[in-house]
């Protein structure tokens, strides 16, 4: 499994991915699920990955292998105009590479081979954008009402985001928040797993701001840990006791 | 879906069922998740049910068809010397049920039929006990080391149960923490849903001590709802801040 996270704020975009890939509790190893494209001064653009590892890494080599020939018409990270270009053009690639995959094994397998994108980045002279990418290539962006995407295991880290979020919070907030989300995550979920990978990018600086890799002993994480579980004990205790009605009521 | 929680206490079980049953989101029912049989003084048994409904609904009717004929050798829920073989019966119908009809409908549409069933209970002499049994007919018991159940949506409502259990909270403050994962669910998947029930059976008392319909409207209900949103973010600004290393760190 994977965990990932994309944050829209109105500082720029925070992003947080884990590393742990796994075919079986027995095989795990640590792969990268975050990729980051930059022309200093004119665009950045970050890729979280999650869903078949085989599938996530042809998409990212397709990638690449189109960057070494920066001139090419097809070269979508760094001649796409707009993020909406380059949402469509990764998803189109993204559909490619997911359905040869399907065709060539038949239909039992055909969700094996999915996967699924998340997307930051700005270009000079627009908005910071957000997408998220579905394997069947089509994809939906960020917006007020939902500012937030998550792949692969959301669920347990999906509580507190929806609660402490707040577009206006500072870089430093939102990075507490996703090693919360993440530290809850990790808890729950073996196939996920530590180091993190961290990365801000502030609006308007057309580069990656701050990066990180968090590993299992990084003394903030441990300190997020540790003090979310205490913090959430006295959390529960400050609510309101229930009382059994009395009888007759 | 459903939300289901068995939790096993010094003081006995507590147990708390949402009603919501869907197929497709335009089709939402209420059906009771909780069933109960009661001996006054000898025994007590509560089944929490998951999957299918009529699936689920099938072992309930079969359960109570028996019930009319109490003289029945195979009466399962009074006749059960022990709550081993309650669950170990319960586990038989429940497989007989789901298999019939996937071997009805074929292949494609197995896990269509599937259902899990939480059953908790007491019989005299004997200590309160509580089982998690597989749509396959076999099923786990409740220990030291995992002392609660969940069935459905289990994941939205799950970190905050692993850090607030303890086995020595009183029966109110299980509710209390029953409460809290179950808003947390109900906020997160709109196929889980309100009324809920609850219910406290209390060890050596051989009958249902507690019982409560929760209902949307319920003071104490929209007490912790309200309260815990405001109580996770103070707990979320009490944690340590994330700065940036310095230049040169």
């Amino acid at each position: 499994m994977t965990y990932c996270v994309g944050m829209m704020l109105d500082m720029g975009l925070v992003l947080m991915s884990d590393t742990r890939t796994n075919s079986g509790v027995d095989n795990i190893s640590v792969f990268r699920k975050m990729f980051t494209w930059n022309v200093p001064g004119e665009r950045v653009l970050t890729l979280l990955t999650a869903g078949n590892l085989a599938s996530t890494q042809a998409l990212v080599s397709q990638l690449e292998e189109r960057m070494k020939a920066p001139d090419e018409r097809d070269n979508i990270i760094l001649k796409s105009p707009t993020m909406f270009q380059v949402a469509t053009e990764i998803g189109r690639l993204l559909r490619t590479i997911v359905r040869e995959q399907q065709d060539a094994n038949g239909d039992k397998q055909r969700s094996r081979f999915s996967a699924s994108i998340i997307v930051a980045g700005q270009i000079a002279g627009m908005e910071p954008r957000l997408f998220m990418i579905y394997p069947e290539g089509n994809f939906i962006e960020a917006s007020g009402d939902t500012p937030f995407f998550q792949i692969g295991e959301t669920k347990y880290g999906r509580p507190i985001i929806l609660r402490a979020y707040d577009p206006a919070m500072r870089a430093e907030d939102a990075i507490k928040l996703l090693m919360v989300s993440f530290d809850s995550t990790l808890r729950a979920n073996l196939s996920v797993g530590m180091p993190l990978d961290l990365q801000v990018i502030e609006r308007d600086a057309f580069a990656v701001t701050h990066e990180q890799r968090v590993t299992f002993d990084d003394p903030y994480f441990q300190a997020i840990s540790t003090s979310w579980s205490d913090a959430l004990r006295s959390a529960f205790h400050s609510l309101p006791d229930y009382h059994f009605p009395e009888a007759g009521e």
